[in-house]
């Protein structure tokens, strides 16, 4: 008998790798038609009824006494209270961080442009912010501070005019350092409600809770259900999955830091997935050695250990070239180039949420502190989307501004194009502007 | 008895304008559930037998008596053909437009960019296309050429690998010009295929289709479906409504081109809307006559006739400043600013998808060839969404490259901030890199 395993091995170069690899990074998230059916119903009531849907929802699901919909809204007041409750290190870490965030972001703000054209048609592009976002943030054991900072800070530097957030407080349980979180991102009206409900009440407004015009932020099952089911009515960030950290490293970093950054991602969650890939075969054992040694010191090493088990993985590959082909077909969420020259190899990166570079940058400093956003693709759409920033809660309208000159000359050009659709009123449109 | 009347009037200064507006304007595309059945049933037989499925239902939904996938893939040569079987004017037309939408376009590209603070520590932002596009094209009488270019130019100009095109030939039926646009647009590949097994293909790949990152372009209620459910598979583009125009006009443009300018939407389907906006009643009632006349000199005057009566609207208002909160309220699709001074309102506007400015700029000059895309949010999401752009063929990796000095600072802020989390593993990866 020999004791379990903690962590698959697997051989890049092995006939059948890639069907191995697509088993392993295999997920698939789907609502049962039990968790569809139950967040139709909560959305219709809150449609229906509002306020008193969300009261009686709350009492129902957070097991909350409240009279009223004035027991759900936290006033500014609290916020700037719970400034106070929180350690002085702790307001620290979260002011500096926030900056942090805040300038990286504002690099990321898009601007209008325009050009005039030589008969004095003008096109251009118009940018803007969106009037209101909602900002979900889990309650319980899932609540993130700096979740808050990463998604209210990137509003805020969009310029929206309004940032509404939703936490619930199951049972009263109310997390200081999220509401010290929300007041240092100028966040700026809270209500304590939760689960599909919030999110109705977000997409829909009530009377109290003001409807927004995109939602973000993560949650349960129902709260992803409810997303998906009012996106249209409002705009959604990306269903995300669970969290996944891809290493590459040339076998030369401290393998119990390797060891420690596979874990923060597995300490996440069962679901999570931590993989390892390295030219170095013997390396790959070291960090194995690592693994087993360190994970009984683990605070949460009882989910750390489902997760290695059950969807972590070291691949040895036969060179750092193959090593990139692995992180692209992966399309990872956080990639770490653990190697001596990092960018040396970002060209052949194509497909990664984050790409932490070196040695010494952890996913860790990446997910609190570094500036870049912590919200990012998960499960391989890396291959066609983004961190969340500030362009999503910026949009854009084209302009056109014809001179007459412009529009009579286009004018034709229209014209055939319409006529050759059968859209003749298209035509007859552009025809009027033509110059006779 | 009176002739039924063409389009209802409003008045925005009544008391229950809201509510009217708030009426006219309701639009909720569902999908019953025997079209999500049938559309699921379409995926998993793609996803498991592939080609073989894609023949049988090409056969069955299209009418097509085709022996194996061979006979469901068009060579490029087949494009060039097209290229020689339109008209010389046609050619041309797609030509000039194909130019004006890339040089548009080229204005929207996205680079990578990154700065480096005080101890070395470097972050940016890395910008890459897609690997590979797909790009549903309709069929049979919904099938427009402009589309191709819309869809298929801002993917080239992003530097997407590959453009892949479906478009089902019900009956054998082929669109000669839709061809020649995806001919001068550049496509890759075209295969011959529609409906929701068409977009199960760009999602999944078969056997002769490869899989793609992100689908693209227009369809009925099943591909709409069926985008839908591949949706995080695969990226997609807004699932679009009925096309709109609001036109805001100060009384001063010869009222027979505003009639035609609505009817240039209201032709495209019954549910498309048709809305003015003007302080001038007066004008309102040439409008309105303009109408009567004209829309018996259409060719799809049945279409446009039911789509002004069920959904098109002139509305009066006090002052131009209470025409811009309607507009807003609205977020049109399209908005024409046909007034004196475009410029001088254009501030005012926050939520459009395109906005022409000025008497001379027809709405259709812009969904053919003045160079922003055609492709536009509607029913309202231009609140929180943009044209169709080279941004959505682009996507972003963040950069986070710490020196050894910059991670031991941010690793105590990290600690901080992950301990106050819970998340041990977090702050003892981050704490590795703090200097002893």
């Amino acid at each position: 008998m020999t004791a379990p395993i903690a962590i698959r091995r697997l051989n890049a170069t092995d006939a059948d790798f890639n069907r191995h690899l697509d088993h392993l990074l295999s997920w698939e998230s789907v609502s049962d038609d039990g968790v569809n059916q139950r967040v139709l119903e909560i959305i219709a009531d809150v449609r229906s009824r509002g306020d008193a849907a969300l009261v009686d929802l709350t009492r129902r699901f957070d097991a909350l006494d409240v009279a009223s919909m004035a027991d759900l809204i936290l006033p500014r007041e609290r916020l700037e209270l719970a400034l106070q409750r929180i350690t002085p290190a702790q307001r620290e870490a979260l002011e500096i961080a926030a900056e942090r965030v805040r300038s990286y972001h504002e690099k990321q703000r898009q601007d209008s442009w325009s050009y005039t054209e030589a008969d004095g048609t003008v096109l251009g592009q118009k940018v803007t912010p969106l009037d209101r976002a909602g900002l979900y943030v889990p309650g319980g054991k899932a609540s993130y501070p700096s979740s808050v900072l990463m998604n209210a800070i990137p509003a805020k530097v969009a310029g929206v005019l309004e940032v509404v957030m939703v936490v619930p407080t199951p049972r009263g349980e109310i997390n200081e350092i999220v509401l010290a979180a929300a007041a240092i991102a100028g966040v700026d009206r809270v209500f304590t409600i939760g689960g599909a409900q919030a999110v109705a009440a977000l997409a829909y407004g009530t009377e109290s809770v003001p409807p927004v015009d995109k939602i973000v932020g993560p949650g349960n099952i129902y709260v992803a259900t409810a997303k998906r089911h009012v996106f249209g009515k409002v705009g959604i960030d990306m269903i995300a999955g669970p969290s996944e950290i891809l290493v590459v490293c040339d076998g030369q970093t401290d393998p119990d830091w390797i060891a420690m950054d596979l874990f923060s991602q597995a300490e996440h969650d069962e679901d999570a997935q931590s993989i390892l890939v390295s030219p170095d075969a013997e390396f790959l054992d070291r960090v194995a050695a690592s693994i087993e040694r360190l994970l009984p010191t683990l605070e949460r090493e009882a989910i750390a250990r489902t997760s290695l088990a059950g969807r972590g993985a070291l691949i040895q590959v036969s060179d750092m070239q193959q090593a990139m082909d692995v992180a692209n077909r992966i399309a990872p969420e956080h990639l770490e180039l653990s190697v001596a020259d990092p960018q040396q190899w970002l060209p052949y990166v194509r497909h990664a949420g984050a790409i932490f570079m070196g040695r010494y940058t952890a996913e860790a400093l990446g997910d609190y502190c570094a500036g870049p956003n912590h919200v990012l693709p998960t499960s391989g759409t890396a291959r066609f989307s983004s961190p969340l920033g500030v362009y999503d809660f910026q949009k854009r309208s084209s302009i056109i501004h014809c001179s007459a000159e412009g529009a009579s000359v286009l004018g034709r050009t229209a014209s055939v194009l319409a006529r050759g659709e059968s859209l003749t009123a298209h035509a007859r449109s552009a025809e009027y502007r033509i110059k006779g």
